[in-house]
């Protein structure tokens, strides 16, 4: 009973990566469609959203599952009620990477992002990239101390944000309502994805401690 | 033990309904302060949302309690299990009236509302205050065709969303890069508010039927 129990521990860990590692997929494509305007390969990153939520409500009912034939304590509780509260965020994470993913086939074959907005906006998915990683690795590894590396590249994430606007209101963009529609836009989604990056590193930073934050 | 265990489920329902009024509070003095630009009331709404994240963190405490101690089974699991999920969404829903609070009082004591949109935002809050309301009612009455009231809300809150893009694309707003930002990012804001309500109203669902979704 008891190996069944740690087996079903282990699939929900696994079926965790699984999904974020798709989020990963996502938002890398959904990065590189923005900055080329390639219309298929956005199309394959909003492909991808159903999948994920599909996995996410199987891992849902998986978590469920397990709270009502193991009435799990201590960590395994946390790590079960945590995995709810992380399968919303990276099927979140997923959206969001679909409406950059959006953004630039709605302006197909005209490039969303205005000029002179470029080399932020690539930094802005290099950084969602990255956080994408760190939550793959923090849900295989669980080390504590990815929860700070997703924090700080958050932090890197929230500058380029206020530049965005910084930027849209000072520019010749001024001239171009659809650039701006499109750069808040783009800007607010990547900002999103950050944050829920913290989400999920939130919810681990709970599953060591056992401190709600 | 067994009272015990429903005093806690109903304490649990109650602080949900609490949590919920605030976020309703929230988002009714949002909406004033962003069509009035009324700084002081934006304040209000910005010092609440502190106040919304507490209370939903002790709701998590209560609700990983009641399934450490009581391992419930069958819809008194689905309302802890959905209990867990709601308190993120109510938690947003303050948030994003905060956003809407914080818009007005940065633009004070010009408007943040470009001309030409003020009809339009105007409903969109009113729609936003009508679903805060219905949230309310479902969490407290725990009647099932409560959840249709808030999708159908939710459907012309998108259709106002749409209509706010097009009418900053065609409008004489382009002169105005900043009332593009803001005309964006409100709208944005009051969609993602119905898209939480929504959220509220499937984990009910899944409350009273026991499908996921």
């Amino acid at each position: 009973m008891r190996q069944v129990f740690q087996q079903s521990l282990s699939e929900l860990q696994e079926r965790l990566v699984g999904i974020a590692e798709l989020v990963e997929t996502s938002i890398t494509e959904a990065t590189q469609a923005f900055a080329t305007s390639d219309a298929e390969l956005a199309e394959s990153v909003i492909e991808r959203t159903e999948e994920v939520e599909a996995l996410a409500l199987e891992l849902d009912e998986l978590a469920i599952n397990i709270l009502l034939r193991e009435s799990p304590v201590a960590s395994d509780l946390r790590l079960v009620v945590s995995s709810l509260r992380m399968s919303s965020s990276l099927e979140r994470m997923a959206d969001l990477a679909q409406h950059i993913a959006q953004l630039a086939r709605y302006r197909y074959p005209e490039s969303a992002i205005p000029q002179g907005l470029r080399k932020i906006f690539s930094k802005m998915g290099a950084i969602d990239v990255e956080m994408a990683s760190a939550v793959v690795t923090l849900l295989r590894e669980q080390e504590p101390e990815t929860v700070n590396v997703i924090r700080d590249l958050d932090d890197g994430l929230d500058k380029r944000h206020a530049k965005v606007f910084e930027k849209v209101l000072s520019d010749k963009l001024s001239a171009n309502p659809l650039g701006v529609v499109d750069a808040t836009l783009a800007s607010r989604y990547h900002e999103r994805f950050g944050d829920h990056a913290v989400s999920v590193a939130k919810q681990m930073q709970y599953f060591f401690s056992g401190e709600l934050a």
